[in-house]
């Protein structure tokens, strides 16, 4: 399978929802769907969905008929990587770090949080998942020795620059970010910033311009 | 205090970041800061960070010297709602729910979840918070009898319509919605999609990339 080298970061943003889409239709017995109906059902520009989609295909879709929807799936699944699983490691188990490590659902997109680490021992120790929560002083060996690649930071805004810094040592490549703080990175690391104030903005925003 | 009537979306989503950076030089002492200092330091265009600040500062920078951190501080939280808290409700008591009901961290970004439903009976009850999570039959009379803008979705994909569409009927009318599900929602109603498998199709796609 041959994909177009460079797929614009809009269009991966909106993988995601046309995956859905399509689940969802298979699920009620679609065999085929074209782009006007994925465009309409997400208001989005048909032309756009068209691009998106033609560029992560593996067979093309067919005139009046569209997609295959089971062929289509695989196609975007196997592109988002969700057919492989990366595995993570997560440092903070706080109240939103303990609520990631405990969730079963990211192994659906190709992520499994594998162990995590705090710098409190009172929190080190095998989770009922069987999952172990280790020390900060086992970091860097374990993502060494585990191949890790991907970290998950969910410690207050203040130690985040810390734990950056180590997991970029310890080999890390890609972070998400959960700590409320600008973190600094060379340029072949990806981080991914998850920050809650700004969707609390736009809702706050919205809420303020009605009253 | 006067603002100006529209502040673009982009500009709303960049000021929390100023925000917190804004708290942190404040905290090390520091009384006065430039836009240029700001742009170094999120990587941003400092003609973008002067335009972002100069609509929502009540009073203006003075050239060379730069804001007052302290009233610069106040005006963009002010602007962002954060002065005052804007009660909202949690529909889906699951591992996502439970962690983001427990979070006491809300009422720092405007927002305060005051009570939560779900569809399952062994969940109800009284929480360690003191607050109560309802069966869903009592949320249209709690929205409107407590005067209820903002919901929080946190239910599974395939019941988020009903809940949002529930929701909306009991005079919500802005929609933090974490189920992975494109919402249908009237235009004047706000839903701010928070989906977690955006970002990680990004940092898959990240170390796909680097293998």
């Amino acid at each position: 399978m041959e994909y177009h080298n460079k797929v614009p970061k809009p269009t991966i943003q909106r993988l995601p929802a046309y995956l859905q889409l399509l689940k969802r239709y298979q699920n009620d017995g679609t065999e085929y769907i074209s782009c006007n109906i994925v465009a309409e059902e997400l208001n989005l520009n048909p032309v756009l969905v068209r691009k998106d989609l033609a560029s992560v295909s593996s067979v093309g879709g067919r005139p009046k008929i569209g997609y295959r929807l089971d062929t289509l799936i695989l196609d975007v699944e196997h592109y988002l990587g969700y057919r492989d699983i990366f595995p993570a490691i997560l440092v903070g188990m706080g109240h939103l770090g303990s609520a990631l490590f405990a969730y079963p659902g990211f192994p659906d997109y190709g992520v499994e949080i594998v162990a995590a680490f705090d710098a409190d021992t009172d929190k080190t120790g095998v989770m009922p998942s069987g999952k172990r929560v280790m020390p900060m002083s086992s970091l860097s060996s374990y993502c060494i020795d585990n191949g890790i690649k991907l970290g998950i930071i969910t410690v207050p805004a203040d130690s985040a620059q810390v734990v950056c810094d180590a997991l970029i040592e310890a080999g890390i490549r890609a972070i998400w970010n959960f700590a409320p703080t600008h973190l600094k990175a060379p340029a072949h690391i990806l981080v991914q910033n998850e920050d809650m104030a700004i969707p609390l903005a736009m809702l706050s925003k919205h809420l303020q311009a009605m009253e």
